[in-house]
């Protein structure tokens, strides 16, 4: 039903936006983590969001198959999808073909049943990177952003804790 | 008459945003490139516009002498300028007075006959960059995004594809 | 009374809106520079801003007791506070603990009776930075731009000279 698709920087207020939105709808929500918990910078960024989000949530770890994920816990509560650049990482990662999947979960979207809330960052409004490697990265964000923002319902971009309606 | 600044992110979509409101005026549109193309990246880069773009437009490349090519172009079709970023990191390897070819094209921009639409990037919303170089870069795109931004009929901000109207 | 923040990149016209908004409060204004001049380059700019700004106004150098400074110029005309992302620098510099300091600011702003104008930066919009100390910085200017905005009656986003109401 309902696809909502939330950017912005770091430490802007994304995920807090998300959680306000996920728990709007009915039904036990579902968080659905992209990161994995593989160093101490990480496992800290993990506990914080759990400590602020409370216990009352299905959690899931999801770093490559998203789109199972969501036909899996499709028809319950909302989902939380936090985030979609460290999803794109791992893609990479992995050397999966990244637009394959973005493209894929942009057209699965619109067919599920059940609410889905898909957090991301915005990562190409600074200098360009001198790493070809952080170029690529960053392209790929931007077009990942376009892909799912054009699939999603609503669109809100995060500054400062506060969203701006961009559709 | 109508003169239309576009600014966002590196892949924010700005440049097909800029293609759609070039085209929404009649005439034959003018593609005004920046770019010249020196190195694998950017050839795949200007290869991608074009194919999305279409053949029907007039082609130019202006690495440097914008103002004298706006004018050249003037009292046809719309032109699309992508992208002024370019433009300015042209001008600073050339040693340009790069200030006052800034003054120069957001004077001339109110004179003109046929509208104008300039793609541009924000830059400035990153860490500040470790070298001088990069900083100085950085700072004189804001200003440039300034200036013309003041000389603009219509600004607008891209993110994931969708634009924000700011003027 | 008013409690304002204006936030952008660099060069985006941020400190330009804020003169802007100051002045157009009754009274003598003050600039709470958190900058100080310690190299040629913070020279420069601290001289541009000074240059645009006139000499009307009260000025005071603080680059780490922002609420003392706060209280004690409080009465009189309004205030425009020019960084905080510098002073969250000078704090972290000086191994304060920030977190206490934005968030003894962030308490004390409603309760001042005169203006305050607070001008911050967006850093978190570009590719996630190599080094630790630059990411930890990062996350605590988007922290610290949350808190400040939560306390603010009003919140600016100035891109290309062009404020965004976000509140």
């Amino acid at each position: 039903m309902a696809v909502i698709l939330i950017t912005g920087g770091a430490r802007s207020g994304k995920s807090k936006r998300a959680e306000f939105r996920t728990r709007a709808f009915p039904g036990q929500p579902v968080y659905v983590a992209t990161a994995e918990a593989l160093d101490a910078e990480m496992q800290a960024r993990i506990a914080t969001h759990r400590a602020r989000r409370g216990t009352d949530w299905i959690e899931r770890e999801v770093p490559l198959d998203l789109v199972p994920a969501l036909v899996a816990t499709d028809g319950g509560g909302a989902r939380l999808v936090d985030c979609l650049t460290l999803w794109l990482s791992n893609l990479m990662h992995a050397e999966r073909n990244w637009e394959r999947e973005v493209a894929a979960l942009a057209a699965a979207l619109p067919g599920l049943k059940s609410p889905v809330v898909l957090v991301t960052n915005e990562v190409g409004l600074g200098i360009v990177p001198d790493n070809a490697l952080a170029r690529r990265y960053r392209d790929a964000a931007g077009l990942m952003n376009q892909m799912i923002a054009a699939a999603a319902d609503e669109v809100e971009f995060v500054v400062a804790g506060l969203p701006m309606k961009l559709k």
